[in-house]
């Protein structure tokens, strides 16, 4: 069933396929993945390699153990999202078939401003910035925790809108501010323990941190942003050129 | 020093910023980073904080600890790729100002082909393919483990080349291949023990897993990728729209 690769071991090779079958949509939300027996018959593998494909499944997150009755997929899959074209959360867990919500955890003004360096390049908010940080949940799922650091050059008294809301509506509506541009860079993590009891997981897990700056026009910076995705529901899709 | 951030802790936060200090190349290699005492003093916090800061570096894999002198900036720091832009490893870490090899870990034709997923869209390879497994290494640092599947269609003989050198010299070169487009997806993932050990680390990192279509023409898939690269050292880079 599966090819000849010498290189990863077997359990790992096993199990990134059943989790491929998961991505791709082939095993559902709700379907059972292949038994430890199934997986010995199948993959032609002894049952201590089987027990550990299971395992290793389970510990990426995407399963549950029902005893006595199996392994069933656990959540809808992975979100896709382009790491080009910015589609807002709220928009982006519809068109996956979720139900979208927004938790503001924190807001303060910082007077001193902000600065970030994405891909060696250094920006910074000189101005007083609107720090608020939110959960971002999908199904009752936490998918990702959100800093954004807003520049209060651009939108003055933001502090007051309900930061619950879509920024990007609230940008163009409110302030009429049109954006040009997002520098970012994706740094893979491990989820450090505080954060994942937001992500309600007993396990480390992988995440990514997105750092970005967000443009107004040229050279103007409208926010900086400091995320960080859970990399167990989450990849970036992008189209590349030589 | 720096600004109150009430939800991530305390800890982590003073980690991020001196980590960002090593990113940016504000600390360079060899440089001492901020000791226990310096941290205590530099961010009003308790020892056992400090403490926990330098591990929590120390187990990012930048720094390493040298008794009774401090702790020390390891490598040059984190590899900036550009996520839509695609460089060859070679000229990437050459860049970077590294020594860059590549080691051919296996080689093999499978003649049933190969499919893959990216984005929720499958792609095959129907031919037979040469699957060749690839250590990229910079300054005798493994940066990643790449698997890459040929067509055989568009590269007969491919596997009697050395395919030590670049791959795309060889399709341009020999084959007088031009490649068009590459679709990619990213994934966070902790890197499995077993692929640790090439990477060297005695400690779980992180890392991304890309996997990719690579073109060369409408629709002509002249290779599928599937590679791990280690998160301690690169990101990517992307620069999007709304």
């Amino acid at each position: 069933m599966i090819e000849q690769q010498d290189f990863l071991p077997k359990y790992y090779q096993i199990s990134l396929e059943i989790m491929d079958m998961i991505r791709t949509g082939e095993l559902q939300p709700g379907a059972r993945i292949p038994s430890e027996n199934d997986i010995i018959k199948n993959f032609q593998v002894s049952n201590t390699t089987a027990r550990k494909v299971l395992h290793e499944i389970e510990q990426a997150g995407w399963v549950t153990k029902i005893k006595g009755k199996g392994t069933f997929v656990k959540s809808s899959g992975i979100i896709n999202r382009s790491a080009t074209k910015i589609l807002s959360f709220t928009k982006n867990m519809r068109q996956a078939g979720l139900v979208p919500k927004t938790i503001l955890l924190d807001k303060q003004i910082i007077r001193s401003g902000k600065q970030t360096t994405v891909s060696g390049r250094t920006y910074s908010i000189k101005n007083p910035v609107c720090k608020i940080t939110r959960l971002r949940v999908a199904d009752e799922t936490a998918m990702m925790i959100e800093e954004r650091y807003i520049s209060m050059e651009f939108c003055p008294a933001i502090e007051k809108e309900n930061l619950e809301n879509s920024l990007y509506d609230i940008y163009r509506d409110l302030y009429n501010l049109q954006i040009t541009q997002i520098d970012q860079s994706l740094q893979a993590i491990i989820i450090p323990d505080e954060l994942s009891t937001h992500f309600k997981t007993d396990q480390a897990i992988p995440g990514f941190r997105v750092q970005g700056v967000t443009f107004c026009g040229r050279e103007l910076v409208l926010e900086i942003e400091d995320s960080i995705y859970r990399g167990d529901r989450y990849q970036f899709t992008v189209q590349a050129t030589p």
